[in-house]
């Protein structure tokens, strides 16, 4: 096992569709994940929500929110990120993160369609910024 | 978007490789989420872990659990599953369930030496009860 640099780290949670999983706790104190769409913003990772779910709700109430990435064939490898979610309502900043989200997860013939259903009241922009990264790669090596 | 059936459901969950991002409460109220090994047994969900780090610890406290599996690219898929962990020091229950697992995430050729080097004392044998499962497949379509 190794630690992975900045910049591999970078480009690991860009590859490709990879998805984020994140978890966020229930007002009840127990765990929820779930997979989210998601695009870096410097390190911050970056993705929407509906005000309304259970990981809207969550991030509303408790804004701690821990998100995994990961590499599902040997030698296996993930990232994790540990961080406060930070939110916004704002429409034109939320279109524009969606339609990077939705290019990067729909491809770009499809984009409008997607940013369109993402980027509308009732949605939340969420921003989650890391306070705590593990990063391990070749992690059965 | 469809809910997958009972079959579609397990055979997402056993096909090839995938981890399951385990998610868990930790003492202070975070989430943690992190990716595991994992394999069947009926429908509980099973994995080893080490009995002091930070998800052995939280499961010890609190056996509540989230677990997901997810397919990363169009149309998208995932499994969630919401339940309660019952903890194992068996050693001889640990060392078949860990060479099973072993077996599916580094081979048969392979296995006897990450089944030696997971089930140990300080490590604990891990069953998840579904108690909600959500399995929804074509999300995007």
């Amino acid at each position: 096992m190794r630690q992975m640099s900045v910049e591999e780290r970078r480009a690991f949670l860009l590859e490709g569709t990879r998805t984020a999983k994140l978890g966020v706790t229930r007002r009840d104190g127990s765990p929820y994940v779930l997979p989210v769409w998601s695009v870096l913003d410097g390190d911050d990772v970056v993705f929407t929500t509906g005000a309304e779910t259970v990981r809207g709700r969550a991030l509303r109430r408790d804004g701690r929110a821990s998100i995994c990435v990961d590499e599902e064939r040997p030698p296996y490898a993930f990232v994790r990120i540990n961080g406060s979610a930070t939110l916004s309502e704002d429409l034109g900043e939320m279109r524009r993160w969606a339609r990077l989200i939705s290019t990067r997860y729909m491809g770009e013939a499809l984009a409008d369609r997607y940013t369109e259903r993402n980027a509308v009241p009732g949605e939340l922009l969420v921003r989650v910024t890391p306070r705590r990264v593990v990063a391990e790669a070749d992690v059965v090596d």
